[in-house]
């Protein structure tokens, strides 16, 4: 077995690529700021119970778990940021009004997503904490889509759901835990044929509108079917009214945008709006988020909450290629009146590479298209006599 | 036990210590952009055998391990970067001549450094490959220096050292390994009754030499000691005149410059110069390095090498401050003559922070000291009323 070959879906990201990410992480990071939004870097690692607070069972399965060796107990690698800064929120900021917070940093997981990812994704999220109503998952779509505009999408497709309407008629139908967790899944996988049997033994009125939510996907028409034919229930009808305001302000900002009332997003955490982006080419969504009101409370402090998160690497082919700084080189000798010049182009931005001696045959792997030559008595930029 | 409890020495990184860490950290990675470093990216987790190639056993301890579910294979969490640059070196790049690596990202440790300590460094460091001689030395603990400058360090006081003498001296002696470890670890911990105690069986030259180390260290006149009372191998004045050549590039920019001829650093990888710089107030080194011609062998690709590398997490409370971005605060309204006037702030740098409905008794969370407001037929900033 060589020992420089990475394990299965781990890997790394070399010079032209890095340098991609880095810009995009920093103009998302900028954009949340002049948004208001407050940066945190949450730690790599913490005990299993913290990061899988009011996350369920989906997230447990993908965590990366290690003992640790000064208490015993399970650590795990995080999976997900946003439980890391709902803590945050809960327990160390400890502030009564809205908080927005945001993040970069890379999460691990057991097991890929899918066979093109990868088991490190670059998260890249905001969240916003301490506001209950439609405006907060407004904002957090905007910023959402403005942070794909800015990585360059020319049209994105979005797809808006809401959990409300799940769990409305699931508690209405009086569904056991299991079951509900079963029907959860198979509306997520959109396994048709799973939900009518797992609905076969329930009251007319809850069966039928469970088994119709696969089939609630669609442009507006769908908000209108849903209040027709969904019973009337007042968090059915709320759930609807939020999500009519959210599409009347992101429409102007997105390609298309649908309605899919049997999108239930991941790790069973969500529980209101949720929504996922996607852009041509790519056939998984480029970034997601929702409400997630109930984390909060498995910290002990609930607070309304709802944010969003994208992967840098995942995004990585999609992103605008950073045009190569070509360099000026300079040659290795200790001259105070070199170093001066050297230092003045390198404060200007220009990349100054030295050629340190006995490697001049190999110059052209240094990227240089510029030399510093002493001409005329003083230190010049001059072409390179090949490029 | 309260869910929301971090393990011991593992930390949340909060909003104004945040926007010091990520500033220091670009500041960081532009300044060796210039200098010609390419960043990358390595993984979190690699194989633990590609980890510990070419370290030796004290990085062993420090990595936190766990099963790889895809190949059954053991796999670790990274401890330091250093290793994964020179695999990217050896076995990716593939140059021939010179190359310059530098990346910023967080390490795990299964144990604390010390009690001051954290289990996740951030570390931020540049390297360089494919050059064995003193020039390159001196480039990578000038740019560590300029670091430490950029960084705010009024004082430094540098630390050299050079591996080869001790490994000359070894290799003479023809010291077991065994020995030569704890002889290692010894001089390393300047624990001189032990290092007497280990030499006394050894051959009168080179065992008197090994005892004379741990006094070899204060100023220049070290290096005139050390060729005067150590054995003349050429080993030992190539060493001697290898630190000469550094020290005369680097005393200009340092406070005090002190040699330490039983300066060991850690992990057994090194080969050559080594060096460490401390700032007032704080015991330990903030910045540290190298050269370590042996590691790239490890990967079937022997390249020489030397490099750096700093903590952010470490050094943080010595960043400046970062002056806190006091905001504007708009109202949240479906105006679109509002939003372009907010979007207009933002693309110059200015903080808008929409005030989200039903939350106005804690507006002066949000660190807004200015408002946006509907005056005299359009949107104007002005002060807020109370600041």
């Amino acid at each position: 077995m060589r020992n420089w070959i990475l394990p299965e879906y781990v890997q790394d990201i070399l010079p032209p690529e890095a340098a991609r990410i880095e810009r995009a992480r920093r103009m998302l990071l900028d954009l949340f700021q002049v948004h208001g939004y407050e940066l945190v870097m949450p730690p790599l690692v913490e005990y299993v119970e913290s990061l899988l607070s009011g996350t369920g069972r989906d997230l447990e399965l993908q965590l990366v778990k290690v003992v640790d060796q000064l208490s015993g107990r399970l650590m795990g690698v995080r999976a997900d940021i946003t439980p890391q800064a709902a803590r945050i929120d809960a327990h160390l900021l400890n502030r009564r009004g809205v908080t927005r917070l945001c993040y970069a940093g890379s999460v691990l997981r057991a097991l890929p997503a899918n066979l093109t990812g990868t088991r490190e994704p670059l998260q890249v999220g905001a969240e916003i904490y301490g506001h209950a109503g439609p405006e907060s998952d407004v904002e957090i779509q905007q910023l959402m889509l403005k942070s794909l505009a800015l990585l360059g999408a020319k049209t994105v497709h979005l797809d808006l759901g809401h959990v409300g309407v799940f769990r409305a008629l699931a508690r209405e139908g009086g569904l056991a835990d299991a079951l509900e967790s079963d029907l959860f899944r198979a509306l997520q996988a959109k396994d048709v044929p799973l939900v009518e049997d797992l609905t076969s033994g329930l009251a007319a009125p809850i069966g039928r509108a469970l088994r119709l939510l696969p089939e609630l996907y669609g442009g507006r028409e769908v908000l209108a079917e849903a209040r027709r034919r969904l019973p009337p229930l007042p968090e059915i009808g709320q759930a609807l009214d939020d999500l009519e305001t959210v599409a009347d302000a992101l429409e102007p900002m997105v390609g298309e945008l649908c309605f899919d009332l049997a999108e239930l997003r991941g790790y069973h955490y969500h529980s209101g709006a949720v929504f996922a982006a996607y852009v041509p080419g790519c056939a998984s969504a480029v970034a997601q988020g929702g409400r997630y009101d109930e984390v909060g409370s498995a910290f002990g402090r609930a607070r309304p909450a709802t944010g969003f998160s994208l992967d840098l690497r995942q995004l990585s082919p999609y992103l605008p290629e950073v045009q190569p700084r070509t360099g000026i080189l300079a040659p290795c000798l200790p001259d105070p009146a070199l170093a001066k010049v050297i230092e003045s182009l390198r404060a200007q931005g220009e990349v100054v590479v030295v050629d340190l001696p006995g490697h001049e045959e190999f110059r052209d792997e240094l990227g240089c298209d510029r030399e510093l030559k002493f001409q005329d008595g003083c230190w010049q930029v001059l072409p390179s006599r090949r490029t």
